[in-house]
């Protein structure tokens, strides 16, 4: 843990440090890996105090995944100035950021290997309707999209798209450059909901 | 079981038997809900038998989606003749009509309800890499999309596109239309590949 032991927190700031704490660790580690002991071990504190602020590993697991989609979609949000492509370009750059640099965690919780825990799943679903239904609220006069129900449709195919792409890429670039890769991924939701049309 | 029982049969025909009506029960049932007891029950013959033919709950279910992906790899399969993006949408078209026979152990199979099921899983990317690898070998003249790494890459990620898409017009159409959905479908292949390049 950072910052100074003679520092006595709060029990919310400590919750809030160690959940911090689980998001690193969970950056480079599946759901899978990531064990109250490692926790405990990184924090320096027993697991005894950890199972009493965090339940069980569920709990915990449940705890970590939905403050890591929080900074998602907070670091993923775009400028309050511009055009609209032009901040869906920076919001794109900074999720493939985020992929760039949470990569295991990242993966294992799209590839459902939580184990089919629908906790879980539903917390990645909700992550995945909050950044798609953002680019409505941000682009409100439709100069991207128009906001119609097929337009959702395809707006939450089209991250479906990106994700499977950024992951792959951040793996294997096969020649495909960063700037080719974030054009491509704000160019295509345009196109994409054009040719639903 | 159809046909006449007086009729003796090996016991791989018997298992391949089972096996189809396995898929035929999964098709509106997610994995979890294919039981072996439901399958005996259908089958009108006992658990024990069942457990004879497939060992256990989990040595069954990857029979079943192993045989439910070699379906949907055969009936997905194009015509010999006519135009690549003719012979694109002719299986483009299947495959929706797949997923809209089979939607509920299609959907289980894609959202990893098969509780982190790693054979599952592995079928599941076999299919998926046997679905776009013949992208390229059907349009072996790049006709649609040229054979590079970067295409490969691209036609990955128009799948997920296509099956996050497919999955839910299914459900609720938002007044797309079917030749609509297929026209979409077939289409944004080429241009999201034009889009990377």
């Amino acid at each position: 843990m950072t910052g100074s032991p003679r520092v006595r927190m709060s029990p919310e700031s400590r919750r809030e440090q160690l959940l911090d704490l689980g998001v690193t660790l969970l950056a480079t580690r599946s759901l899978e890996e990531l064990s109250i002991d490692l926790l405990a071990e990184e924090a320096g504190i027993s697991r005894g105090l950890l199972y009493h602020y965090f339940g069980n590993k569920h709990d915990f697991h449940e705890a970590v995944v939905r403050r890591a989609a929080d900074d998602l979609i907070a670091t993923t949000a775009p400028p309050a100035e511009g055009e609209p492509l032009e901040r869906l370009l920076v919001s794109v750059t900074a999720y493939v950021d985020y992929v760039e640099a949470n990569y295991e965690g990242y993966l294992s919780l799209v590839k459902g290997a939580a184990g089919g825990n629908d906790a879980i799943r539903e917390i990645y679903e909700e992550a995945r309707a909050a950044l798609t239904d953002r680019v409505f609220r941000e682009d409100a006069q439709g100069t991207i999209v128009p906001d119609t129900p097929a337009a959702r449709m395809m707006v939450r195919a089209w991250s479906a798209m990106a994700e499977d792409l950024v992951l792959t890429w951040v793996r294997r670039p096969e020649g495909v450059t960063r700037d080719q890769l974030l054009e491509g991924l704000s160019s295509s939701l345009p196109a994409l909901v054009e040719i639903l049309h």
